[in-house]
């Protein structure tokens, strides 16, 4: 049977004001009717069964993702009492899935990303789970194919083909985490690179495998969250074991030394995506997912625009924002609050949301 | 008896958000806790009764009028069926205390003006009310000393002292609408002229007197409004009445031929005002009224600067603006509607008003 773990754990103020640390990116709908964390499910609804779905978030985000998501059963939505990246969150999952399905697969996610069109993200699965068919101990990440050279995403480097290589599927050769300019350039110009998803399709019992061979520490703390919840309950047990687990991604702490060991059908592999895939990392980001208009604006909610270039402007169906010489700026207004900075500084924000904690504006966090 | 007359007929866009066409600018707290109309009003509460006030104001407005100034009684509130200028403005309060007290001593005034401090403005009447004394058939206005070269204001030019001119009082020799640059340059350089505050003191009868002499299509109406007041009601009659009266302002239609004719005692005479006065007459004006902080931005609600410079920034107690990057630019924040154009354009609001009228954005008007 195949499983979705949407990984909804992300916090972050790239997107303030809408996102707050009681409602970060994931929750936002930022492109389109839907937030990205609803997309995330909906684009697998038709062929995953619900039951078959289970999202990893921070306890902090437990009404906010079952309002989102309120068809999935409270007790798939695992929610961890901190974050410790992605490796003990996708343990988390594996185990949970495991222990009632010991031959479950799979389809691992972030929740955050955006990726068109859902029938293209569906061709991609199914090609990794072919590969996962005839290699039943295959770690398979989903790449995209860059078009640009990213400084700020995770590169793998493609190896020679998977001996059941249908779909384009290759060995990854290495990781490359976020690269100079240069590197990037040559990167993209060697063609054999493409960008991390951060998607993953593998079978439960292999995560669990692995993490007993690279992260014996994630494991343990598994196999004594077990034992705990038996006698204290989930919730205890989970808030007792989860914050001893080392914080590590499952790239770095699993994938990059399986990798590195270059065995034949257990290894790494990569599947190249064709889908549209963007992160959206940040209000920058918006012209490249929604498209701008004959002025270069990207809005959206009701605005008004004179002599308005190059912004970014975002508001609410029922509340006008009107700019007049404006050039290259991001207006974003909330019902509570409003924010305008310019476009081309990204640390703008980190730097307003870091004034707004040091003055006690803790609403507006 | 003095009696206030509170001219509160003003529309306009130019502070929009805030203005709207059902809340023009005597209506808003610019400067101060309170708005221009009630500041107009409290001005002389402790030297005129609260029966001798009148406001003049569209119909529209009554409502908001009523809600700011709950103790003026109902009748006290003169309600223009539509704008027709200061000259039948003050001859339809002019009449109406006239009719009730043949001796009444009027104190016309805008309801949009800052004034401060409210004891100097009432020292300023006093001087006036002491020429009215000895000469009961002058009509005065109160002047400002210049303070630059304003080219939006009216200017009066002083002629010989009054011959019971304590307080500085002078005989009005012309009267020069907004003048170029040089001009004013001109102005300020020669010390006799002062810009006229559009502040009146003259006896309700002289004004009708006036009124009969250099505007007989006003006193006529106001005389067929009394009759048909009489038969059809005050309402209907004004209804009636009120709009064929030509739309004149009083300076125009009265005191500048009046000043012309120069004769000794029933002319036109200017006392210099020792109160700061100004017109506060778009958000531009705010910094001079409520001054700049150290980076030259005027701001009110809650708001949070980075970078930002020469900047005026509105908001609500409750709504949080935040601003990065961002110089010269007015950002006014209000329940539905947010604006943000440049300082230095103060045409830019009036394309924005135009604009928005254009769509049928109705309920941002």
């Amino acid at each position: 049977m195949l499983y979705l773990v949407i990984m909804a754990g992300g916090s972050g103020t790239r997107f303030w004001p809408e996102s707050r640390r009681a409602r970060p990116k994931q929750f936002l709908t930022l492109a389109g009717e839907r937030s990205l964390l609803v997309q995330a499910a909906d684009r697998c609804r038709t062929w995953i069964p619900t039951a078959n779905m289970r999202v990893v978030t921070n306890a902090a985000h437990a009404a906010e993702t079952s309002r989102q998501l309120p068809e999935l059963a409270r007790e798939h939505i695992l929610l961890e009492p901190c974050g410790r990246n992605t490796a003990p969150c996708i343990g988390l999952a594996a185990w949970q899935i495991w222990r009632n399905d010991p031959d479950a697969v799979v389809l691992v996610t972030p929740a955050d990303h955006l990726i068109r069109p859902e029938s293209e993200f569906r061709a991609t699965v199914e090609r990794a789970l072919g590969l996962i068919d005839r290699q039943p101990r295959a770690s398979v990440l989903l790449g995209i194919e860059p078009s640009y050279p990213a400084t700020g995403y995770g590169y793998i480097e493609r190896g020679e083909p998977a001996s059941a290589g249908e779909g384009g599927a290759s060995r990854v050769r290495s990781f490359r985490e976020k690269p100079t300019l240069e590197t990037a350039r040559r990167f993209l110009a060697g063609g054999n690179f493409v960008w991390n998803s951060g998607i993953f399709v593998w079978r439960a019992a292999r995560i669990l495998e692995l993490l007993k061979e690279f992260q014996p520490a994630i494991y343990d703390g598994l196999e004594r969250l077990e034992r705990s919840a038996q006698s204290h309950g989930w919730e205890a047990a989970l808030k007792d074991e989860f914050p001893r687990m080392p914080s590590i991604s499952i790239d770095y702490g699993v994938l990059e030394p399986l990798a590195a060991r270059n065995s034949p059908d257990d290894g790494v592999f990569v599947v190249p995506a064709s889908f549209e895939w963007d992160d959206v990392g940040s209000w920058q980001a918006l012209p490249g997912v929604l498209g701008t208009d004959d002025e270069g604006n990207t809005s959206s909610g009701m605005t008004c625009q004179i002599d308005t270039k190059g912004c970014v402007i975002r508001s609410t169906a029922s509340h006008l924002v009107a700019t007049i010489g404006l050039t290259d700026f991001v207006v974003v207004h909330t019902a509570d609050a409003t924010l305008i900075a310019p476009k081309g500084d990204e640390s703008a924000i980190r730097k307003l949301v870091a004034l707004l904690e040091e003055r006690g504006y803790e609403r507006f966090l």
